[in-house]
């Protein structure tokens, strides 16, 4: 039986691990606070004592950390996952990083003898405790097939992309829509409530056509209760954005309506919403 | 059992005409080319004289006519349904029409003693057949308690939104969100495919996610097609778009991402593309 | 020698009359309040009793008012310049006001047998008193030449522009120019300055170059001293934003700067600054 | 008396030294093609063997060229300024180059001993030859003052604009502005012509008023005439206004004109006008 470990128990990684180990898996979980293994070695996880010892005793090891920085010193520092790869193991970094993050760690492990994925990840609590993620796996297509059972119990889809950095990318252009979709709505939100049609009926009646989607549904209520509770920080969204924009300038393409979202975007982080969620661009416009 | 009139046997009209009937409902029908009531009339359908004499003996009548020009025609022309309706007698058109078309009808109508209702429609062919539509009711508030059960037979959801005009300007913010977020998938997926990263993959991955909706779907298989077969003629959706950004102006908003999609869309009419459908501003991105 | 007639002593007025009078030319003035004439008779003018009668005993009469109410009220009010026109009489309106009552004036004029101009001036207090205002003449070429000599007392520069119409297109082009500059102007003040660079500095640097210009001068000493006095109001501004985006609009012609320069002045409209200056757009931007 | 250096000797780099020259100033120049220094030595001037030799035997030594790579090639390549350098020695270096690159160059000169100065250029072959250059200087301070008898031989105007890289954004800023300017000045001549106003007509009355400039007659000129030939490459103005957006994404402030104007300079590059003059965004727009 293949072992896998898992590093990283935040509220994403706790919920990914315990499907993992729910479904029967050889499960080894390392946190840098030890006391959230406690729930998954109840269940039959083992402890691991440091990445360096995850990685070298499991054959595939996940890692999902929540920034480019702890990303490095998961894989880099003392104890940490490079020093425990080599032959035969495998590394899969499922934390959201730019592009140059994840060559830097890929470079790094292959270099070692291991094989690396990079495999960002789409969605939020919710589907990571019913185990519906999308995970968006770039790298080695061998370790891909090799992790496609793990996915498959993590996500409820796990397209392979190709090389590394084709992840980071399909994150970028999906980010770059949803910031799109949710500047267009929250100017027709606004030009709907200004010339005095009901804000719920509007809502309703898209719900009942074909731009019907979940997220118009959930900002759509956060726009007309003023809430905006972050799920998704504004300030992420605005930095896609603007990379999304000079992705689109380096592969010579006009992108005017994403760098006009860009703008509207910062905007709302000027006028302090940057940490608010991302529904929070609304409150420029209206 | 209450009579009802229904003008315009176009491919809307005569999919809607005909759940009347096949519904059990007394329908009185006109065209302006008589061939097409054959069918409804075989049905059970009475086939009228004109659009007079259809007002005069219904007590609802339905017109769905292309365009504003013809809905002036068809209410005021010789034999139109302004010299049927009086007092007891109702008029519902459910054309497209301007705010100003809409309110001169309207007026007439009342003034001859009758009562009178917008509706115009969201949705094509299918749902017309499926009996599916979105229908925007907006005027006289008794007229349309009688006519919900005719609204319930052709649509799926028929709010009533209030005076008229309301049910024109709905119409526009709906069509002003399907424009943008037309705009930023087109330059989302011509990002994605300049990056090298596989159209149907990047379909897949948002039909997955919180953004997934059916015009994506539809929309993006065409873009990946190159087919831009006319549902929704571009030039249309400009005319929608430009007329947004005007009420906003005139309600003291600032709509940046409207305005810009708008330029997109000229851009694409400038191109040459103004009779094929909305999905064709992907060509002036890509 | 040829009468001249001059309706509208406003500050615009008054001093161009004055220099047609200093000039030498027969003039009759009249203003709506009287007491306006009083300085010019003290120098040779002769006071008329109404338009009506200025316009009949005048070859040429000239009328500069505030906005098309005014101007049309001129025109076709009771004792109007309309009921003294005829055949051999001329009337130039110099007043600046859209095209269709450019047009209602224009029809009327030459129904009743006169010769009509429409002569928009581009131009402020200064340059009337100095003479050297931009007079922007479109409609009878005849009268054109006629009037010539008195355009080039009052002005530096009087072009023919063609047909009635293309005088307000003109104006309306060189406005939408002036209102893009000045966009970009202030967000490049704004950058100089968050980005600690000297903004009298960065006026110097800009004057001693190719872009170097009389209103960057004035403009740029306002927003430094955060002084927007009203000079041109920002609402006229943005009304002539977007007139000019809608006329490329019927010309098919895409305007990306412009439409985002007219959302910039709805911006600076929407924040309470519609009646201050121009250069108010600054505040929406630092 | 002073020993200056000059290295580089383009068009401009030759037409500066030939004025330091004229002056009677003590200069020493070095020019990869060595011919290129014949007509400044029979003028009086030293040739120079490398610039080491240069940078050990001149109190001050100036450099231009062509871009950030040669700039670094000339300070740190074998026989570089760097080697020569050293205490009572000075270097300013007026190529165009980006913020990182003048601080690498800053850094390795002040710990060799040397002072430095950034001192990037405004102005083209006509006013480097006419001595009419603006010098936006940046660095140490004492520098400045002693390169000032310099800097006014060669130019009109060289403020002291503060520490390493306020020389480069001052040009950024400034050059942000023209390429807003040139773009409303595009969709306003496209405007007018489409209009039917006489193209040279407009270009007088706008040279006669409030934004007369000598950008706009020049540039005006050419689009007229259809001639793009190249004095700043269309390209470069693109990736000045994409950085000029980043710094404003830096300092939190939204630049909805100019992020607009870089996409319309985009598609122009897109287009295939990198090459040509900064005049052909005019035609994307026409």
């Amino acid at each position: 039986m293949k072992k896998f470990g898992f590093i990283g128990l935040g509220i994403m990684g706790n919920a990914m691990a315990l499907n993992l180990v729910k479904a029967g898996l050889d499960v080894t979980v390392w946190n840098r606070n030890s006391d959230k293994c406690a729930e998954l070695v109840a269940l039959g996880a083992h402890q691991g004592k440091s990445p360096k010892q995850v990685a070298e005793t499991c054959d595939i090891t996940f890692t999902i950390v929540s920034d480019p920085v702890a990303a490095l010193a998961i894989c880099n520092g003392p104890d940490g996952v490079l020093a425990g790869i080599g032959e035969g193991r495998s590394y899969i970094d499922m934390s959201t990083v730019d592009h140059v993050t994840s060559q830097t760690i890929s470079a790094a492990i292959i270099k070692a003898g291991g094989r690396f994925l990079e495999a960002p990840i789409s969605g939020t609590k919710k589907p990571a405790e019913d185990g519906t993620l999308i995970i968006l796996a770039a790298g080695d297509k061998s370790l891909y097939d090799d992790a496609l059972p793990a996915f498959e119990i993590m996500g409820k889809m796990s397209p392979y992309l190709g090389e590394i950095g084709q992840g980071a990318k399909m994150k970028l252009v999906v980010n770059m829509i949803m910031g799109g979709m949710l500047s267009i709505f929250s100017e027709g939100m606004s030009l709907g409530l200004k010339a005095n049609l009901d804000g719920q009926q509007l809502l309703d009646i898209i719900d009942a056509g074909a731009m019907a989607n979940p997220m118009f549904k959930i900002k759509g209520t956060m726009l007309l209760d003023e809430n905006y509770t972050t799920s998704f920080p504004l300030k992420h969204m605005q930095k896609d954005m603007r990379l999304a924009v000079d992705l689109g300038d380096k592969l010579n393409l006009t992108l005017p309506t994403a760098a006009i979202t860009n703008e509207s975007f910062k905007q709302a982080r000027k006028a302090g919403y940057a940490d608010e969620d991302i529904a929070a661009i609304y409150k420029t416009v209206k």
